[in-house]
């Protein structure tokens, strides 16, 4: 599960603001509910493998189950909606209560969100300026992404937080749920390269394996090769005589097929 | 500069929508407020080499020009504001009009906006699913990415763009504003990425400065070898002597650093 973390500074803990005006009155709620969006929506679809945990003021957590969330819908007011309407749930009430399917409101502070998550076998990260760079960084399964909204952690954030590992999106400074989306990118793209390589192309000639490896690295594909021998009735291995398959992520396949048939030959698909 | 053009198939043309629903009456013009702002926002600020077009049903152009634009904000109702104020303007107007600074209305086709890109030495490219993958794709000058709002491409759009190249990002499907941040992102990046790369360490060995770049490799930071011979009072260069730099990129300049220091010695940074 990818779960996203958002403290936000300025958005209301009582439910007397106006969806009219969810910038100003509203304590730039829109930054929230942007990102709320980025985090669930995929065309047509809802990713359900996500959780949002959003805390206002240091004071009320509102978390946003993918797996349950019901009535969720793109658009920033109707999103400022369920939360305004979690915040009237919360009056009056000690414990973590639903305020619509999918949608939970309690009273928390950070130190407490955090050690729920531990708890829980997540692992915290937190998405900061000063981290390393994501692609590079060795993101752990479970993760729990911190960020901030419109406004940079606060002392008392980053003194909850310093022991946990940062990393970074690069050196432009973008919004929250600009964040979001592209940290879903680069994971989804992660897990596509986890899949199997597939094979592009064969040959007989280890010499040629590895030049046509050579210029597939040349156009940004990584390839791997691997020596097959087929069976044979003859008891030894003639030398330069195994098959070698030039192995390449699902992603590539076309453009490395276009590439070698440029270069080469048709490639031989098995 | 960047320029993103949109495909609005169902927002209004005429005025006369509440920016109380967005998503309902004004015809999804909340997917389009959600791709400006993913278009044009930073962090507390403004993206200045970008320019949107919206195409909306096929009639009336919307312009959002980044270097003169005043009065955008991120959230989508007073984008929307900004839109129904264009449309306006429109009535009775044969021509081109500015409605707010930055933002410029007419009666346009899909063929006649695509010659104006071509006309302006913008190179058209499509955002598509079927496409080649975008980080392997050569990003040309000048892009004008074409996209959909939240329904596909109509067979006359297909009919119009058929001739163009099509990249695509990957086989998770997105929202049109997401679509946009992940194009920018990875754009920035490759940007950041063709700066000069700068130097990680320097060794005397040739032999030692082959282990320390596949070391690096190993960790996904890729480095380059440059070999300098000092001046040096000897008419002659003592093999093995010479002086071998380790560059990487900038971005990777810290994390190279850590490792070398890791599993190697400090780094020599001059």
């Amino acid at each position: 599960m990818r779960r996203f973390v958002l403290l936000a500074h300025k958005a209301p803990v009582a439910p007397d603001f106006t969806l009219n005006d969810l910038p100003g009155s509203a304590g730039r709620i829109d930054v929230l509910c942007r990102a709320i969006g980025a985090a669930f929506f995929l065309s047509h679809d809802l990713r359900r493998d996500v959780e949002v945990d959003i805390l206002l003021q240091d004071q009320v957590q509102i978390r946003l189950v993918g797996e349950k969330l019901k009535r969720l819908n793109p658009d920033e007011r109707s999103t400022a909606a369920l939360i305004k309407h979690a915040l009237e749930k919360l009056v009056g009430e000690e414990e973590e209560v639903q305020s619509t399917p999918g949608i939970f409101v309690s009273r928390r502070t950070l130190p407490e969100m955090v050690d729920r998550l531990y708890q829980l076998g997540a692992h915290p990260v937190v998405l900061h300026e000063e981290g390393a760079p994501f692609e590079a960084a060795s993101i752990p399964d479970d993760p729990a992404f911190f960020l901030s909204d419109h406004q940079d952690f606060s002392p008392t954030d980053e003194e909850a937080l310093a022991d946990l590992p940062r990393v970074s999106l690069g050196s432009t400074p973008l919004h929250t749920s600009q964040c979001i989306t592209i940290v879903h990118y680069l994971l989804d793209r992660q897990r596509e390269d986890e899949g199997d390589l597939v094979m592009c192309h064969k040959v007989w000639e280890e010499s040629k394996a590895h030049l046509i490896k050579g210029l597939l690295e040349d156009f940004g594909i990584p390839a791997n090769l691997v020596r097959h021998v087929p069976p044979s009735v003859l008891p030894i291995t003639v030398d330069g005589l195994s098959e070698v398959r030039i192995m390449v992520r699902p992603r590539d396949l076309q453009r490395a097929r276009e590439i070698i048939s440029d270069y080469f030959e048709p490639p031989i698909d098995e």
